[in-house]
């Protein structure tokens, strides 16, 4: 295939003709498919559904330390649920509070916590006149949407194949004491599937923050979403990266089960030093006197222990697979050597990020759903929603069939071409 | 009965040694008994277990409108269940945002919401020199907790048998632009039991605060929690009268199923205007993805709807009322007369609200404890857990057996006796 960019205008113009005709054919259909978010698909649902038999109106209700979970107390979760989540996290018990439904809450959570109180005592950032957080680029919109809303400057530090640029995120942390925070998906990141490289993991612990409550927002939220059963990437684990570097209270570290059992049903976690979580004790037994305890212990009692938990990933890593590979197989097949666009291939997670040519992603956007395709808003990777090349597009391959993904990837890659065209032209 | 207070040196030293013996045959049984918090029973967990039968894994887990609550989604809750808490709750489906398990989780991000952010657009709470709460005492230690935690001024309100002091409730609120809310469980109020009156509720709606960012936390945490079948106290609903009086806006109503399902894995809900809720949608579409839909359901396809709530709640009365009535009758046969106390007869609720001879209630409380019941901590009941006339007494009869409680209650009648003659020859 000829590279775009190599084409004369003639060549366009033709080529222009025919994406169009293609077009008009595809949006005659009336298709109607959606990518925008990493839901998991109907399969993957039916596979927690054993869960729901976990428990009936017999069941012993009862903790192995014999706490009534039906009632009121365990404010951290219960034991064996902590000791679920740790394991998943790779981290100890006892640095492990289980909460509510979702790991974003809890993120959501600390930054208010952080804004109104300080962290471990230090001045509140809403008394600071500027507070400012990294923001590796293209990464989490709902992650950005929370610095967001409370005014928290985002400064974009980008992503290459290793981790984020680790000389700029030291630069700015070591050297600027507003910047309180970086927002991390250190294992199959949302959106490129990149995990950090060892060194990279190893930086972060060796970070020399300006700020004293300047913290790490590890949101491990692949952590054993694996795509593939012959490869898992691993990282090293940063509480004792961070311990080891002097920087033991440096790190908050998230996950949750909701891609594992059930998204919005699942539990989720913090896991932190003993001394941030002193801290966070006092505010978060104002603020609850307890989560979800029986669902806490019908995901013990469902996963038993990582063996349970790794055995279950594998079955989601089945369903998920082909569909990845369907995307993949498409764009690599129509979109190879026409210098038009790139992409990852993750090993992991829930998201294939493509790079549009610079000045597309927006159209690309427009164009698809003008043929009933839903993709995540182009910029929507970046914080304030602006991509300065507009170029990033996340596609999540999770929700439809394998069949559906194939098409919606065929019709994603015909609106990558038009609106290729149609720069080059302009 | 000869009223203490009435009696000569010489008598109340005679009684002393008397009671004194009692208690340490007392202390020698080396009982252990806890009314401290109002948890539920285990008769009362039991009715609630069938809930655990509702789903199996070859259930349909699709709402009404066809949406999986399996997946993400319905930030605002499931259908069905906002239209169930919405009955609970005597308001509108439209103005009810369903939660998660804990509606104290609600109270706590509606005030760190404020701290941060303001309130529809005022000035952010941590940005003003004062912030004052009203708190009718003796009141829920939660709530207090809370307001403490940021640092805001709590001002006690007397309660009196139709509700908070309303003449110095307006006066506060009406002229101090300080005061930015108050804090009330206005049915079977935690721990008085009382229910406020019509023309309380309607002084509430009609209220002319000086601060346009007030707000009326209005815990209704005991909506449907009678405790005799005949009577049912019933309050107006504040929502509608504050539209009524031209504040619509002016008040957050609260409720969960805490203690009507399980706590801990119940749901709570949020009721307010429809401009508070647009404004409360920006905060917690930021916050979380969805809530526990799957526990939304299981509640809905178990309780149905308002008649099967109430019928729920008449098992539960069943199983409180003979806990309440063991406490009373004690409290009448031993105390009547005696001028060392005084207590509320709730028809409703969770709680007896005692009042020991002032200056008598840490005394109680500590000769309680060493005969091996727990107490609620004296001045819980107040700001700061400071009690000013070291009175109040909460006590939770819902958790021991009838007999335990009437075993707890003849413990707890010991030591008023004793702390009141201690006082009188001090």
């Amino acid at each position: 295939m000829k590279a775009y960019t190599k084409m004369s205008r003639e060549e366009l113009l033709t080529l222009k003709a025919g994406l169009e005709e293609e077009f008009r054919t595809q949006e005659a259909k009336g298709v109607s498919l959606n990518m925008a978010r990493g839901k998991p698909g109907a399969a993957q649902l039916a596979l927690s559904m054993p869960m729901l038999d976990v428990f009936n109106s017999t069941s012993d209700m009862n903790t192995l330390l014999g706490n009534d979970t039906r009632n009121y107390g365990d404010w951290d979760g219960i034991g064996e649920c902590r000791r679920l989540m740790a394991s998943m996290m790779e981290v100890k018990k006892d640095n492990v509070v289980v909460c509510g439904n979702s790991s974003l809450n809890i993120m959501y959570d600390t930054i208010v916590r952080s804004m109104v109180v300080g962290v471990n005592g230090s001045t509140p950032w809403c008394r600071l006149e500027k507070v400012k957080f990294l923001c590796p680029v293209p990464g989490y919109d709902r992650h950005f949407k929370i610095t967001e809303l409370f005014g928290i400057e985002m400064i974009s530090i980008p992503m290459g194949e290793s981790g984020p640029d680790m000389d700029l995120v030291e630069h700015y942390v070591n050297n600027d004491e507003a910047v309180k925070g970086i927002w991390c998906v250190p294992k199959y990141s949302n959106p490129t599937g990149i995990t950090y490289t060892d060194e990279v993991v190893r930086r972060f612990a060796n970070l020399k923050p300006r700020a004293k409550d300047f913290r790490i927002f590890w949101d491990n939220a692949y952590c054993i979403h694996h795509i593939y059963d012959e490869i898992h990437d691993t990282i090293p684990n940063i509480l004792e990266e961070c311990e080891k570097a002097g920087n033991p209270d440096m790190v908050y570290i998230f996950a949750s089960t909701s891609k594992i059992s059930f998204p919005g049903s699942g539990v989720s976690a913090i896991a932190t030093s003993l001394k941030n979580m002193e801290y966070l004790k006092k505010f978060m037994t104002t603020q609850i006197i307890g989560h979800d305890k029986i669902n806490q212990l019908r995901h013990v009692r469902f996963f038993h222990d990582i063996d349970g938990l790794n055995a279950h990933m594998k079955k989601h890593a089945d369903i998920l697979r082909p569909k990845f590979e369907a995307v993949l197989k498409i764009l690599e097949e129509e979109l190879t050597g026409l210098d038009i666009g790139s992409w990852m291939k993750p090993r992991g997670g829930y998201f294939i990020s493509f790079d549009a040519m610079p000045g597309c992603a927006k159209a690309v956007v427009a164009k698809c759903e003008q043929l009933g395709l839903v993709l995540t808003e182009a910029g929507a990777t970046y914080p304030y929603g602006k991509d300065p090349q507009d170029s990033n597009i996340r596609i999540a391959p999770s929700f439809p069939t394998p069949e559906e993904m194939a098409e919606a990837t065929r019709m994603f890659v015909l609106c990558v071409k038009l609106a290729a065209v149609e720069k080059l032209l302009q």
